[in-house]
């Protein structure tokens, strides 16, 4: 199979392992022999990108445009959070609304026929951007656990009533299944989330054998979907 | 307490979760209220810097030769891992010498007047370029679990013979305690167990209640030093 192109976005202040997390998972070598089953790509809509409070600038590798305009040839798009103040200003934004209007374009497509994959995988409070572009309507959904409501607000808000969304809470992550088009979605917890959310991805494309090695590579102890939240 | 300045090495190839996991420890925003226990800074030896295999590119703030000019103002030094074929190359090249020198310095430094800390903190492989510095002679150390043998053969490459390093496997991080100078080093294991070695320098620094805060916004689960390693 031909390897899943990931489309990881990043933008002003975005939480650094909210990306990173994913692209630690899906950039690291499989077994030897095992042919590489991702190749991961960074976009933003400026650059360079300063991120989240710590000390990082990032130089995406394409532009939202480049993305925008080849949408069809990316299996997974992988969408960050940040402060969900900072989202409050930035999902109306222009660059929110591109993004939001990004999200309702890939989540219409077929999946890929080279793979038969097309995911869309969110990490904290980067699901509150995707419930604003009203694809997590009438899906089971979660995101970190200080924006539970917020998501459903605007989730609301895009439906323009009640979007039957289900928040499901203290989860490492939530796999929404197909949409009518055949996309998945995706939901990772809070920040460090992301890195479950991910092995799981993986073991769905790749296998568990390449999962548990990705897993042992990183010295990550892999949670399932219910347990091993910390109350 | 004055913030601690963290200075965060990055150089080609460097694992993206090995320095951005403590950056996120060390710029996750305290309880409200408690002042930031942290600042953090990100240097290089070139600008920008490509990192791991993933598609990441970083903007570092400041340069190799900066930090080194004012080394006494920082408290803790973060020295993330890469693949250790490439560390093979890296480390007896012009700018593997240049840190591997700049690391020696630090490690006579005394603890910082304004914070009573000076820390050396290494992650997965990082712990390589520690070894090859000489700074590990006759003390416990880990690293990533595919590298122990690799860690022992330069600290005793530096020492000139047996330097008595005493290699824990298994461990999500070493805390050796504090050298002559008073310099504590701390090796994380691979990649993830940044996480885990950066809460507890947080715990150490700022306390415990700060450190169960970081670990329930970013929604990790510390382990301990000993236990919690996938078999």
């Amino acid at each position: 199979m031909a390897p899943l192109n990931v489309a990881v976005f990043v933008y002003p202040e975005a939480d650094i392992i909210d990306f990173s997390g994913p692209l630690e998972i899906y950039s690291t070598n499989p077994p030897t022999g095992v042919p590489r089953a991702f190749q991961t790509t960074t976009f933003a809509a400026q650059s360079p990108v300063k991120l989240s409070a710590s000390a990082m600038t990032l130089v995406p590798d394409v532009s939202l445009d480049e993305v925008d305009a080849e949408l069809d040839k990316f299996d997974i798009l992988v969408v960050p959070g940040a402060h969900p103040d900072m989202l409050n200003t930035y999902i109306p934004s222009e660059e929110g609304k591109r993004i939001t209007s990004l999200l309702k374009s890939f989540a219409q497509l077929k999946p890929r026929q080279e793979t038969g994959h097309r995911i869309i995988q969110s990490v904290c409070t980067g699901a509150l951007i995707l419930a604003a572009s009203g694809i997590l309507k009438g899906k089971k959904a979660t995101t970190h656990h200080m924006s539970y409501d917020r998501m459903k607000e605007l989730a609301d808000e895009a439906a323009g009533g009640d979007s039957g969304i289900e928040v499901l809470r203290k989860r490492r992550w939530v796999d929404s299944g197909l949409n009518d088009s055949g996309v998945r979605i995706v939901n990772a917890g809070g920040v460090t989330s992301g890195f479950d959310a991910s092995l799981n991805i993986v073991k769905l494309v790749a296998g568990k054998e390449v999962a548990d090695w990705v897993q042992e590579i990183v010295e990550y102890e892999k949670r399932d979907e219910h347990n091993g939240w910390a109350n």
